[in-house]
């Protein structure tokens, strides 16, 4: 059978493969039928000398036209929208409803146009003018971005359509998409309405081109080549960590996104006020989507109490009476069966579930684990591995000196929550706790699950080493998600018409913002 | 005789040294009297703890006593400065005036009080607020910060006193510093400053604390300690490429500046225009301060014709006739002819100096070197290699296309510069170059020599790898060098009286520029 053809330099054409792959479908088990490309460093290459070309062209073009690209690409996903679901729902067997018609692609649609608004903008850049100096700065596209997108959003974070596209593309970069394995039929979709909208648009041809697969040491050669202006990675600490260290290596920066627990801290009040709402609020966020989400509650602290014993039974039972999702993949059901062993080994009580599920397809039993808080300073590293699925480990400590020095022990998360009595009675012991947790996570919550995210100008969906490698940029939001791929341009006395539009006296819009000695505004340069 | 002190945990006390040190004074080569320690492991891991807990104080301290205590340390460096100055220049050779008492100095003083009213008003965290989605996000102190300070600013960036130390504890994180080993004693002094000033305004002592040397292996596992926020590194690229692999690997940000030839492109017009000065301002550029500055002009890119010919013969007779300064160090000197060896190694020629100089201490002769743009990029690599001092390479290329593809082999760099023609007729060349130069580049200057590095807010003292560890920094300019030194905090449905001041609904200050919803004001949030 004739292998999916890749796109690169605008043209839909047959890899120069070392090898192919297929999609399974994790509901049943059943490998696709379409053969996948294992691209060969050649493939790489030219997708990198295109897009170094692409890269040059697109700094010459109106910001305008980058939205009316994005603009038209999220109406062509839109028209296309049963379809690409179909594909997805096929490829991972994430439910069509409620997930990918009514959650997710509207967020990938929404990506898209809120990118197309904020290239238009162009406040993002953060233009700053220091007039009788004559220095004026911005951050400006720093050339081909390598995305390399993640197994569990396969429309909103595809690397051809979401979060990461959209903010390469944004801030004036053309994207290398490399598909994840697990739905590459989707991805191809995705890449395909880039085509037609970069045509439509009248951008380089190869400001999108995409690769399905290429061999571990292709993937950091990729990454770490001179041509390459940055990366975006979502997915597993082994495979990310390679290629950190390759681009590190170069001076290319790479934005990972690896892993997190996500610790959420319910405090005796609140357990008090109202633990059988908070069980099944907590069980809700934990097996939605099968525990498949960066910012899956995987690990929870709770005071010693009777109260608690009782939370703790509710949610075992909750846990034992919910249907147990499809697992994106074989291997995530591999590698949740694998780090669920490792917990147990670790010391971790199984309260519920701890193996295979019934039924077709890759399933785990929603499970629930304990330990003690000393168990968990006895071996942190162990207890706080990632277990990416349907699965949370329940650490009770015994008071809230325990509970701090727990924190302590954390590794960078995404996300941390905190869980309190509504009235004020748990104060003083978040008081004393927060502290300890605020500079282990991105994003501090109160009373709420981590499991949304939404796309807004606030939002940190980032943190601490090893939830990514800087914890000072965010993979969601925007126009905050742009500035990871930019980098910093000064221009000092260049002369005025020399300038970007973006610097020049005038506002070139009168809507964008800019730091004019001090001051934010969006007026022109004082005359 | 016993060895200078380290400051650790407020406190002068003895290193637990593994060996000593001295100094010398460069302009005569005489080794100076003090012996300094060499600080065991013991050392930095006492330090990294009382840096984590002063961190944690920190956190809770009002802005405006970190404001104070960094004019009062200002205050207090004024009231030594001949001291300070007399001893600088024992250290390092740079003269007293023009440049330590009535450049370095003054520019010290002002990157203090500039980074004073940087931290009381806040606005350098970009605190983004999202009123609907009770989502709200600043950059937040991300803990001890290492800071590695270079030779050539014994007082501007100094690891107890510069740009590094300022914007680390402006952004509200105490400061690890390391002196250089080439001016231990200018670096105690600041130190004892710094010191005064922490217990006048009652901020935690262990805020700034210092250690002269560790061994190799100690530094990098300084750098990736788990305790340690993140590094500001100004140095050579060989230690500085050690450093970062051990922070990379933990995760942990470091901020470098490692190396850069700063290109110089002078078109031909500028030449027939006005070459006689523009030789007279490269020489000065070039020379002062026997070169030894990160924007030193070390490559001059020049289109091949008669007048080119008279160009660099005059620039020539003026690095002949021009007195040779003194070096800061014996390592500077011999990695000078080192570097200068390779050059001519390569196939550059000497059209002046190219040998060690007269006089006491260490110099070397200002040399002047010479290859063609075939030369160049038959040997890119080599040719573009650092020579640290009074020395610069002139390349002469056939045409625009060749200087084009120079260009393209170029690495980062922190400047670049164009001179052209003031009446425009060299318009069409510099559009057919800039766009090859500027990705290149951190800042781009027009008409002007890159040796001036003002304390601008659009300033960017920073570039792609390898000239900068990360392309979308500044280490100069306030206040977005802080901006190096935070994590990104996100507060999500986090109750309104737990947020901190600078997220609350009202303004703390009526100063702080905020982006809410979308527009930057000084306002409170709207009711």
């Amino acid at each position: 059978m004739t292998a999916q053809p890749v796109l690169i330099r605008g043209q839909w054409r047959a890899a120069q493969a070392t090898g192919t792959f297929q999609a399974e479908n994790p509901a049943t088990g059943a490998t696709l039928p379409e053969v996948y490309p294992v691209s060969s460093w050649a493939d790489c290459d030219e997708a990198l000398t295109a897009a170094a070309a692409a890269s040059v062209e697109l700094r010459r073009t109106p910001p305008a036209r980058i939205g009316a690209f994005l603009r038209k690409m999220a109406d062509r996903i839109e028209a296309r929208a049963a379809a690409i679901i179909e594909r997805a729902h096929i490829e991972t067997g994430l439910p069509k409803s409620p997930r990918l018609t009514d959650a997710e692609m509207p967020r990938t649609l929404g990506q898209l146009r809120q990118a197309a608004a904020a290239a238009e903008d162009g406040s993002w850049a953060l233009p700053t003018i220091d007039v009788k100096g004559g220095i004026r700065s911005y951050l400006a596209p720093l050339g081909p971005v390598c995305v390399f997108g993640p197994n569990n959003f396969p429309l909103a974070f595809n690397s051809c359509s979401g979060g990461d596209f959209v903010a390469a593309i944004a801030a004036g970069n053309p994207v290398i998409g490399k598909a994840n394995s697990s739905h590459p039929g989707t991805t191809q979709m995705m890449a395909e309405t880039a085509l037609e909208a970069l045509q439509e648009t009248g951008l380089p041809l190869a400001t999108v081109q995409l690769i399905y697969r290429t061999g571990h040491a292709d993937g950091e050669r990729l990454v770490s080549d001179p041509r390459v202006g940055a990366t975006g990675y979502t997915g597993s600490r082994g495979a990310g960590l390679k290629l950190k260290e390759a681009a590190d290596r170069a001076g290319k920066p790479i934005y990972l996104e690896l892993s997190s627990v996500n610790p959420v801290v319910v405090l005796p009040g609140a357990i008090a006020e109202r633990g059988d709402k908070l069980a099944e609020e907590f069980t809700g966020s934990c097996l939605m989507g099968t525990g498949q989400f960066c910012t899956n509650p995987g690990m929870v602290i709770l005071l010693a109490s009777e109260a608690t014993e009782a939370f703790v039974t509710n949610v075992a039972n909750r846990f034992n009476a919910a249907a147990c999702g499809v697992l994106l993949s074989k291997s995530v059901a591999k590698s949740l069966a694998s780090s669920i062993d490792g917990l147990k080994a670790a010391g971790a009580a199984v309260l519920a579930g701890g193996g295979p599920a019934e039924g077709t397809g890759y399933r785990y039993r929603n499970t629930l684990l304990r330990v003690s808080g000393q168990q968990f300073l006895a071996n942190p590293h162990a207890l706080q591995n990632e277990a990416f699925g349907n699965c949370s480990l329940f650490v009770v400590v015994k008071d809230a000196s325990e509970a701090a020095a727990l924190l302590d022990h954390l590794e960078g998360n995404l996300t941390g929550c905190v869980y309190s009595d509504t009235t004020g009675k748990d104060d003083a012991l978040y008081d004393q706790l927060v502290p300890h947790l605020r500079p282990k996570v991105g994003r501090l919550l109160n009373d709420k699950m981590p499991t949304g995210v939404a796309v807004s100008p606030a939002m940190n969906h980032g943190g601490p080493f090893p939830a990514t490698g800087h914890p000072g940029f965010t993979a969601v939001g925007i126009p905050a998600a742009l500035r990871r791929f930019a980098m910093l341009e000064c221009f000092d006395a260049v002369r005025p018409h020399r300038l970007p539009a973006a610097l020049q006296n005038n506002n070139p819009s009168g809507c964008l913002w800019r730091l004019i000695d001090g001051v934010w505004t969006q007026g022109d340069v004082p005359a």
